[in-house]
């Protein structure tokens, strides 16, 4: 059935009742959604290529392949970007340590693109664990078999051992167990951009995070008291590093495992004046916690009629599913935090855990909402998120924070994921990969090998959707001395200051891209244009080259990012003119290029032609200053480039309402000049005068 | 429903047909089982205190626990050998990075302990993918949680934020998917080395080994031919490095990746020639393989018929569970292979694979038995063994080889384990557990990282149940570098002599333990006691110290395998007088010990009273010569020592009918005595003088 221009819905047998739409999906875009390409579905009008079974074994959908078919998607997937002859077993776990498809954001989704470029996205709408078979397993042709007589006349080489699985007569085959049938939402497009854009869309459009939220966030020692962190809060101003969030970790809490979200006073004696304080110095205050809520939580006895009949570290496992529980749990949040200041929370340890010593509920949990407990892993994230914004919401503000898992239809929610998977690398395929799901990840950095090392996993942080420090084990920020057990007896690294200098200046580039990434959140919210979006999906054609993975930052940026092992390495720039972001030196794109990198740069790219809206003082209050804006032009050839800047009041839903502005901004004939098509009164933007980088 | 002394079977809903007992399961040794405890069982006669539940998620037990609860087994767990307070996911993958159960050998039987020492073994008989929550997970009691007032007046200790799970009110569940009811087996005892006997002898008894599958395994180079495998053979003889088989890699066959199960004429002009070159030195000789078949085998289309509906590497997989794939796979091995005189074979690759590159068929693949993908992972890899021991009994030989996976009643299979997961840690943790769940594991070395490291490993392997070096990608042994570049250019280590020198006093001491070894497999396959026992399960007050994990080694000689970073270790030694079996030096038991040991050195003791029959040259050959024993007697206090030694012919099934001597030896006196009560004549053994080790 056809929902909408290139997107359709197929139902398959008798469909389980509770899945993820009932429960975590926001209402469509539809006016963009109309708007976008209207391609035919691949397997047929009425997906007649799709393979249906169904047995006690639950249901088994098989969809043909063709050779040249790359599978991206599935979520926030470390291990591996291409997932073309794997099989991936998508559940909901924390820390992955193979390439199994386990994930805190397992998303039955994925995007598949062929002949180069054309591309369909798949959606199972199911809370169970499913399983994809993407072209891992061919199917034995007996008859076939039978009557060859030729292929192997003469014996084969011998010196291939392992010859790895044929990419021919490939299948996706997907498995679903338990069930009697189910849903599935396919997005067709011109390409893997086209049909993201209309999942995002579909799944209600992109969060918009409040202004300050793209600043640099900052968690702190998790056994500081309040002086120590007022201190620490303090120590970063007279330091020049620009911070704009502050996060306390468990030690806030009365008891942390499970959580009384009540405030220790030995610790704290006094919340208010330390959000005072922390507010006048221009930070935001985010607060960890976890769902689990302890017997000595003063929501305990109301939640427990609410709860699922397994516990987690002896407390009760809320059933958001329910208005009710969200009420309890929301109301309280809003009395005794959210209206108290708080800007936002960590929502901790929602993945599941069966690779962490079995940290959560089991599988055959049971909650009143009829879930049980696979399928709560599953929704459970954004229950929770949702439990959250609706008191920020109902309190008018808008807030970002994290979350440790996701799902299907996770765009709207304004929470950002982070993992304890350390692995930089990991990190880096995160990145490249969130964008094909509709999920943001934060790279977070809590520790390094080294100095280069830090530069390079701070890099990582700048050119995404979030910079955080996550130093909840280190009573000195990483730049006073990467070596835990000496930043923690507060001796600094020999070479603290050039350190210092560099981790500055990495962090300025950050402040000074705001603009920028606050204009490309805002094509997220209403265009359904990931602000982070893989290289494979703009240009699909990169897939063919030797290239490391790229990220397109907004529309015009390209960002490599690298481990500390790479120096030199190959990148792929797409048609046209492009400049390197740090130095300004010009490259012709349409091949792939090698360079090498000091370990405090990686390959960023802005495209010709393009006018990035820059901060131009990294140490403003983003909460009440003005922001004074540099343009800083990328030339073409002819000249000219031109750019746009969103602004609001930086906090409010008023932008929902037409309370916003946009700049178009244009260079040509050696002038920059300013046009508005709209009169939002409560400005932010100022602007200084242009600068100019050509070829 | 109790089977016989100490054996329970009880059905729950509408178990499944295709279980495992109709597969891979061999006939009970009663008359041993009927001597052993009689212990009740301790969930009630009827299991009442056992909660079933179904439903369309598939079947549910609930069984409580107590708080003292220890629980081992789950087949060969390489990541913990404690299973309590966690959850095990059961499914046959080869190389799991984390402590999820995933195994290739996921066995659904675990041994529980409890008062100190009291125990039960509970089988799940399914071939299906199971889990179990052993006491991870706690039901929240509500009526209770709502009338307690008291428990959290005062605020809890925020410094401990990771409580962990309470070890109280814990209750093992079991859930098995898509299925509407369950057999299980339960097995009671006096302590957990009683029920697993229980459990090995229900299985059919252990395996007996050909004599000389106790000697040292040599696996070379995977690209070397027929000459340089039979240099590298001869080499072996001129540096008196004790080998008794050598094995064939991959390069034998024409096509390896799927197999053809023909040999490569270019690589090995002429088998013949060199089996009976190898003979002649006293080597046997192993192939490799794995079950999926190439077009280009002379069995593909005689199998196709009996195949799964997919294929594995372009090759076909047969369906063992019928007896003509048996029979056609069997017989042509038979013929090309086994008659000409190979000795055994590698099983390779029946783990499946989801960890490794999905190297496996799906698990919704149909065979023509009835089972399914999932079934067939668990059961396949004893169908394989199966078939190639129906062709050994035929010819009236006994084989021994090793295989990549087992399951459920494994113990008679006459193959061992082998892993890809090269971590030494993660090997010993193998090593300290198998015995719980009936399986052999080989704790292979194929590289070292240094000097220490490689004696530390082969160590592990001259006190397990098989010594092997499986070199397929070095062309020298790792004596002779064990850096792999270097050794394949040829280079040796600057240590050489003195490297080799340690080396040859290892392979001697496994060389000298044969006799022991061999009367120690007697038993496993007649009385069920496993050769290699975990200390735990003897001595279950091993749990409550601080010891490194042990073994004790026939009945007699207990192990502590170490890796190279262990040099100061703890270990506990159970009550009475001991001796280390290298130094001689003696001990009193009863507790914990701390010492230092050389790399080339690992804590074994000798429990006094014992007199172990050690062979006295390494270099003979085990298949034709008369093997020389030196008795070694260790003294009690009052100077006595006695032991068993058993004979056979070493490769018939003989034995089976009484074919074999047991002696009995004595030193009491001052003087050493042999007796004997069997009139076995074809007999191995002849006796040299006794050697005394006193304290």
């Amino acid at each position: 059935m056809k929902i909408t221009n290139g997107i359709y819905r197929y139902s398959f047998g008798t469909p389980e009742k509770l899945t993820p739409e009932k429960f975590i999906k926001e209402e469509p875009i539809h006016t963009v959604l109309e708007a976008l390409s209207d391609f035919p579905s691949p397997f047929g009008v009425d997906a007649e290529s799709i393979t249906f079974e169904c047995s006690d074994d639950g249901v088994i959908l098989s969809l043909p392949m063709r050779d040249d078919e790359n599978i991206y998607g599935f979520g926030l997937q470390m291990k591996s970007i291409n997932h073309t002859t794997k099989k991936k077993y998508l559940r909901t776990n924390a820390d992955p340590r193979s390439d199994t498809g386990d994930s805190h954001a397992p998303v039955p989704f994925y995007v598949s693109t062929y002949d180069g470029k054309t591309a369909y996205g798949l959606l199972v709408e199911t809370a169970r664990y499913t399983e994809f078979y993407c072209g891992s397993s061919r199917r034995l042709n007996k008859k076939k078999a039978e009557s060859d007589n030729s292929a192997f006349e003469n014996e084969a080489a011998t010196e291939t051992f392992y010859i790895g699985q044929r990419k021919t007569d490939m299948e996706m085959i997907i498995r679903i167990p338990a069930i009697k049938g189910v849903d599935i939402i396919l997005f067709t497009g011109e390409d893997p951009d086209d049909v993201c854009r209309k999942y995002i869309l579909y799944s209600g459009g992109g969060c918009m995070p409040p202004l300050y939220g793209l600043g640099v966030w900052y968690r702190m020692d998790m056994y500081f008291n309040q002086e120590e962190i007022l201190r620490s809060a303090r120590k970063m101003k007279e330091d020049n590093m620009p911070v704009s969030v502050i996060g306390l970790e468990p030690g806030w809490h009365t008891m942390a495992y499970s959580c009384s979200f009540k405030f220790n006073n030995n610790r704290y004696p006094d919340p208010d004046a330390m959000l005072a304080e922390m507010e006048q110095m221009g930070y935001k205050m985010n607060l960890w916690e976890h769902a689990f809520t302890h017997p000595s939580s003063p929501i305990y006895k109301k939640l427990l009629p609410y709860a699922g009949d397994f516990e987690v570290w002896n407390g009760l496992v809320p059933d958001f599913a329910l208005p009710e529980a969200r009420e309890i749990f929301g109301d309280y949040h809003k009395e005794t935090l959210i209206d108290r200041g708080f800007s936002g929370f960590k929502l901790d340890e929602c993945d599941g855990s069966d690779l962490t010593g079995s940290w959560t509920y089991p599988n055959m949990a049971k909650f009143p909402s009829g879930l049980n407990g696979e399928q709560m892993h599953s929704v459970l994230p954004q229950l929770y998120q949702k439990t959250i914004m609706e008191q920020y919401r109902k309190k008018g503000i808008r807030t970002f924070g994290e979350v440790r898992a996701d799902f299907s239809y996770a765009a709207p929610y304004p929470f950002m994921l982070y993992s304890d998977l350390y692995g930089h690398d990991d990190f880096i395929r995160a990145i490249a990969s969130m964008g094909f799901s509709g999920l943001l990840f934060s790279p977070e950095i809590r520790e390094a090998a080294s100095k280069d090392d830090l530069y390079r996993r701070i890099l990582s942080g700048v050119f995404s959707a979030k910079l955080e420090f996550n130093i909840f084990y280190m009573k000195n920020p990483p730049w006073f001395n990467h070596v835990i057990a000496e930043n923690n007896e507060g001796k600094p690294d020999p070479e603290v200051e050039e350190i210092t200098a560099k981790c500055r200046e990495l962090l300025n580039y950050r402040m000074a891209l705001i603009p920028y990434l606050y204009t490309a959140f805002f094509d997220y919210n209403t265009e359904g244009i990931h602000p982070f979006r893989s290289a494979r999906a703009v240009y699909p054609e990169i897939a063919a080259t030797d290239s490391v993975e790229g990220c397109v930052l907004g529309d015009n940026i390209l960002v490599f990012p690298l481990t500390v092992n790479q120096r030199k390495v190959k990148t792929y720039l797409p048609e046209g003119l492009w400049y390197d972001f740090f130095s300004g030196e010009a490259f012709q794109g349409g091949k792939v290029i090698e360079r090498e990198y000091e370990t405090n740069r990686i390959p960023v790219f802005v495209r010709a032609g393009t006018i990035i809206p820059m901060l131009t003082n990294p140490m403003l209050n983003l909460n009440t200053d003005m922001m004074e804006i540099t343009p800083v032009a990328f030339l073409l050839e002819d000249g000219t480039a031109e750019g746009t800047l969103y602004e609001d009041d930086g906090i409010g839903y008023g932008f929902e309402k037409g309370e916003y502005n946009i700049y178009y901004l244009t260079y040509s004939d050696g002038a920059f000049s300013i046009d508005k098509d709209s009169g939002y009164e409560g400005k932010k933007a100022v602007f200084g005068s242009c600068k100019v980088i050509k070829a």
